[in-house]
């Protein structure tokens, strides 16, 4: 855990340079607009400690699969995001001195990523090893309003001299990804071009063939007025660059201002990249920087608009949970239903693939909540188009007859991961992919998605579930025999509670799903039966399947077993282990991990939270009490769920706890690993953990209910949720909750069971002394 | 299963050529002699299926660890048996054309792996695309009488025509492993001459710097006379060679003998190495291939006196472990305490470093009845050598205060595998170097070597079977969680009930050691106990552990558990799986095998085995009866077992089933694998299978026992054994058990629990109405 930036509502600050957190501010400051994004690197050379990191949206390589042993189901590829061209390269030479922090004196250092108006700021005094001092003001960021489109303002001053800054603003394709398995390069280059004021270069990716352009231009003005300057083009293998020379007057300051179009061949026919990267720049030259800033200001103040959650009286909470949507904001935006929510966004590369169960798990609530319906059914369209790859993907591993198995990390449906562990076994994520769907339809009430593609997805599902389970003649019951649980630190056990738990809902689900479709449209349930070769004899077996499964518990502690054999471990508490020994990922061998109680995620408590109606209050206090003390939330998908719950519990010291665990996860670097990138899609975790955690949102029977509950800290708090047509402000003070329809669509809803009616544009108030914990 | 070779009772033979199989043909007709060894690869080029291979003991290279996602405690290096200079090559060329198997007409194929004289020898007639049509006789060895020696005989005999034949002898450093984590080559070049007539290169391994000479020299006869010729010598990177062009006549046979020394820096200062290496070739110019060959049958026939097994009956079966025999002396003299014996000898590169507990489990039995007793105590001392790095292991894994883990794999002492689950699990590996000290003593009666060297390497293990179970309080027992037992299809599972056993047998003999070193020299015992800082309250720790185990079982079955939960498994038999789906390893996914009921190696069975005198045998029959049918035998190391136990509960189908197949594993290539090597460690199990199986040879207090059992199929059988200086030969026929005492050391043992005393160079003869079985 590391404390190092400041606390502010509205940016992310860092006071001084960092040097040896660097590569945890690049995370932090990263910047995107949904079709690209990149780490927060440098303009200028840098050879400290860093990681570079652009990022195009879809653009992935299918690495060739690398490890120690091979086992028969291995996927061959590893599909990984991939480090892109660097368009914010700007090399700087002072008097004939290559500027590079790491051989500076450095003073004054302020790194700002404002979140309000979208842009990273960057200033500070650095003095050269050859004695010059130069103030450098750089300010860059990723345009939501034209997606395409990068820009940069880039200031020096020189303090104790008057003399040549050499400017080269670049294109650098000669790029490699850190996590290459074989050290190879992805890209070739296509094209390029480098002109006097502007340069081009196409690259494509080896294997996918994905072609990206990347074009530049740039100004120079200097006392605020634009100059003319000599504009040396250059061009190498991959790179593109331009040379400039100016005269720099002591005290004044020179800007370079360099604009960058990033088109790749996703939305572009590979012919007309060039002609699209043009156009895109002409745009930026001719609104011109201050404008485009402007405009990226006012887009920023709209989705603050629909999604800001404002906390009073807790600055480091308020900062935190706007860093989370900041970050959603910048990684999704759900216009196109081809891309998915990389867990580490455009912050880094580790994880490789686009697409995990966090989508389904933590991200659809709030897209459901916070974006127009489509982005959620998108996200749920997206795997019901890789339903043939899931079936093949099970096929693999010997399932047969239309069993589905979801990959566990994917850019295209295919499986990508290789740990056996994990591949083959954290068979859960299709439970996730089940439930997304439920959760979607529960939330919008569209239950023709059932029809359109939601039945024969759950139908891949639950054949895949039926398949995977056993007899166990020695027990009498269904079993489920080798599997990893969301508790990655576990591996190979034989019944986790969670994977039992979701694979029988989703038997019953689907069989519920097949009935709806075939009582709504039995045509339409004709053609699945007919194109899935469904049999009635499955909906027994899968009732059987569920009037028999196994679920370990422990009836005199009246808990749930993570696994079978849980008990058999020595209980220990994470509050007795030496904090040397903490993160446990990175202090213990694996086998000592595993052989502990210790847990890297809520595992049965991720159940409890799914299926939280069908369980009674003291049921999941029971289990709480028991899981949370041994749990280590090494995985950033953990603390929302335990905060969540502790609100459910009316345990405000753990839920408010927990709630800056999961907000402040990346900024204060908790389970250091921010380095590696940011924790994106946990940051919906945290919306989660405010609206359904504090806000004790829930939907029933297709209503909404809150159950407002405040931390002792907070002066108030609120957050937007669209409910189908609604659109509610619900704010939670210390003396009361009001809800405010911001919309045209009156709402009946429940506050602590109680219903209230808010008309169209109208506000509830309802005082403290008349709510009525259910608590 | 592949069954294209000859049977022969001296002989492994191939007739015609079997191209498809010719990887399988070089593992199994490899060469060695302890010191070096090679696969079977053709001299003149062959571009078809082939794996080159040549093997220098002691030579290795830690390769850099490769995995798909790193886990804390994994070594940094795998240490590989590397791939050495290719002494064997000789190009041909006739009448310009070059010679090549792959691309030639081939009649009148015979290989031959003459294992009464320990030579290969290849006679065929080839038709090159040019029309013309050779007689080749290729033969060659590696000498056990002058260890750094090789001799090749290569003859060539128009058939067609009379015309040029070049013949270009090389020596090839510029090979690499096919095993190699990231395509590095592993050695580089220290200097290299090549003259008319003879050349040498010597090499010096990356990282570890070992260095290897080999040299070569070579003359040419033609009708049995030795001509003269002209040589022009060759010198490239990494490879040295000459260029020999002779006229031949059609129906003359010109022979090129080619003599080859391989001398490395273990056993020579590098800077004397070519001298070595000259003085070996000198020495092989003198006596000529002749004497050399005659001195090779001569040392061979020695060895067979001293180790064969005569089967009279079964040709199949007299072949099969003919086989084994002359591969465990190809691979291990014992003379080399820095040696241990690799699992695949020197037949190929799988499984990297030579060390396994293939060592002390299956080796030792085979040494300490066939060779003098230093062997297998120089292998015991190997152990104790790296205790230190065993404690270092178990460091890295969170033990402490002594804790030894031994490796999975090593070359120094070093843990050098990278597969969590066998790496940090596979832990019983640490039980088997105990029972090895164990097996040491009894049958030799050597109690010394506790005080030597055994108790400090007991306790080492003791402490960490001490540290490594836990207390469950659920159960009120010791359990131990998370392990990979022997076999391999199961992982991290809990209470594997053979490590269970081996822990507490473990535990109990540490203890029993080091009062023995107290009882016996309590000045050592006390030297012992300050180095190791011992606390008596150790004992007493050890002692409740040993009281207080948990070991699955089922009551009702009658069985002990392979792990908790394994009734779970759907119980299915391998007779009802299809042929198709076997090898498993081969054709299910690695979850698939996983969550099945189907045990690759003997397991509780091995335990059964080791521990055999503490069951009765209607135990023994029962977990013999529920395993055996749910195994499949994808270990090499499993047949063995299983037919030692079926030979003592008198399952005459089943031993003698489970012999060939342990016999002929990789004649028969049972596993679909032997082209990968030959399974040299099982070897000795196979030799295991004979001698303690059908001749029922056991070691109880001191004495041998014996309880032959003659399969129908049989006439008779009969092996060699040394045991506390008598040397006894036990024939089995159908009429009874003769056992010669060759030694002047008169021996009292029992047959069938019935004591005879067998006078020194005398026999007795036990007549079948005479045996009584126990049985």
């Amino acid at each position: 855990m590391k404390q190092y930036l400041e606390i502010n509502e509205w940016s992310i600050v860092e006071e001084g340079f960092h040097r040896e957190h660097n590569k945890i501010s690049e995370s932090v400051f990263s910047l995107g607009n949904g079709r690209f994004g990149q780490r927060a690197n440098f303009e200028e050379d840098f050879t400290g400690e860093t990681m570079q990191g652009n990022y195009v949206a879809g653009v992935y390589y299918p690495d060739k699969t690398r490890v120690g042993w091979w086992k028969n189901g291995y996927p061959e590829y590893f599909a990984k995001v991939l480090n892109a061209t660097n368009w914010v390269g700007i090399k700087v030479e002072v008097e004939g001195e290559n500027f590079d922090l790491e051989h500076c004196e450095v003073k004054e250092f302020t790194r700002e990523l404002n979140m309000r108006e979208g842009y990273l700021l960057r200033s500070f005094v650095a003095k050269l090893k050859n004695g010059k001092e130069i103030k450098v003001i750089a300010q860059r960021f990723c345009s939501i309003v034209n997606d395409d489109l990068g820009a940069i303002r880039y200031s020096v001053t020189p303090l104790n001299f008057s003399g040549s800054i050499k400017f080269t603003p670049y294109l650098d394709g000669d790029i490699k990804n850190q996590d290459a398995n074989y050290d190879e390069k992805f890209w070739d280059e296509v094209s390029k071009t480098a002109d006097a004021g502007s340069a081009y270069i196409t690259l494509k990716t080896r294997k996918t063939g994905f072609e990206v352009c990347t074009g530049m231009r740039f100004s120079v003005s200097q006392n605020g007025q634009t100059i003319n300057f000599e504009s040396k083009p250059i061009a190498r293998e991959k790179f593109v660059a331009n040379e400039i020379i100016v005269q720099a007057q002591q005290g004044e300051e020179t800007v370079l201002y360099k604009y960058a179009a990033i088109v790749s061949s996703l939305n572009h026919a590979p012919a007309d990249l060039l002609a699209a990267c043009k156009k895109g720049l002409d745009l930026a030259e001719r609104k011109g920087y201050e404008t485009l800033l402007q405009e990226q200001a006012a887009a920023w103040a709209t989705k603050w608009e629909e999604s800001d959650i404002v906390i009073e009286g807790d600055a480091a909470a308020q900062q935190a949970i706007r860093f989370n949507i900041f970050q959603l904001n910048q990684t999704y935006t759900g216009e196109d239903e081809r891309l998915n929510i990389g867990p580490k966004g455009f912050t880094g590369e580790k994880y490789g693939g686009s697409t995990y169960w966090d989508t389904e798990a933590y991200c659809i609530p709030f897209y459901l909540a916070t974006a127009d319906q489509k982005v959620a059914k998108n996200l749920l369209l997206y795997r019901h188009k890789q339903l043939d790859r899931a079936i093949e993907n099970a096929g693999k591993l010997g399932f047969k007859d239309g069993a589905a198995l979801y990959p566990m990390v994917t850019m295209n449906g295919e499986e990508c991961h290789n740990e056996w562990e994990i591949t083959f076994e954290e068979i859960h994520r299709n439970g996730a992919i089940a439930y997304a769907i439920y959760d979607y339809i529960r939330y919008t009430g569209d239950e023709s998605y059932l029809t359109e593609a939601g039945a024969e997805v759950l139908a891949g599902i639950a054949r895949f579930w039926a398949q995977r389970v056993n007899w166990s003649e020695d027990r009498q019951k269904y079993v489920m025999l080798g599997v990893t649980g969301p508790n990655e630190y576990e591996n190979n056990v034989n019944n986790n509670w969670y994977t039992n738990y979701i694979a029988s809902w989703c038997l019953e689900y689907a069989a519920y799903a097949l009935n709806y479709v075939n009582g709504q449209t039995p045509d339409k349930y004709a053609a699945l039966v007919s194109k899935i070769n469904f049999k009635t004899t499955e909906l027994e077996k899968w009732a059987h399947i569920v009037e028999n499964m196994h679920y370990p518990e422990d009836k005199k502690l009246g808990v749930y077993l993570q696994q079978d054999g849980y008990l058999d471990k020595e209980q220990i508490l994470v509050k007795d282990l030496p904090a040397a020994d903490r993160p446990l990922n990175q202090k213990w061998s694996w086998d000592r991990i595993l052989r502990s109680c210790f847990i890297k995620q809520a595992d049965v408590l991720q159940g409890l939270f799914f299926f939280e109606d069908k369980f009674d209050v003291e049921t999941i206090r029971r289990n709480f009490d028991f899981y949370e003390p041994r749990t280590v939330h090494e995985s950033s998908l953990s603390p929302c769920v335990h905060a969540i719950l502790a609100a459910k519990l009316g345990d405000e010291k753990r839920a408010y706890e927990f709630y800056l665990r999961t907000s402040r996860l990346d900024l204060d670097d908790y389970n250091n690993d921010t380095e590696d990138g940011c924790h994106t899609t946990s940051m919906a975790g945290t919306w989660m953990s405010v609206v359904q955690g504090f806000g004790g949102m829930r939907v029933r029977n297709g209503q909404l209910h809150f159950a407002p509950f405040i931390p002792g800290k907070w002066n108030s708090f609120s957050f937007k949720v669209g409910f189908r047509g609604a659109l509610l402000k619900v704010k939670t003070h210390r003396n009361g909750t009001s809800i405010q329809n911001q919309s045209n669509k009156p709402i009946s809803l429940f506050v602590y069971e109680q219903e209230y009616t808010v008309g169209a544009n109208s506000e509830v108030e309802i005082k403290k002394e008349d709510l009525v914990s259910s608590k």
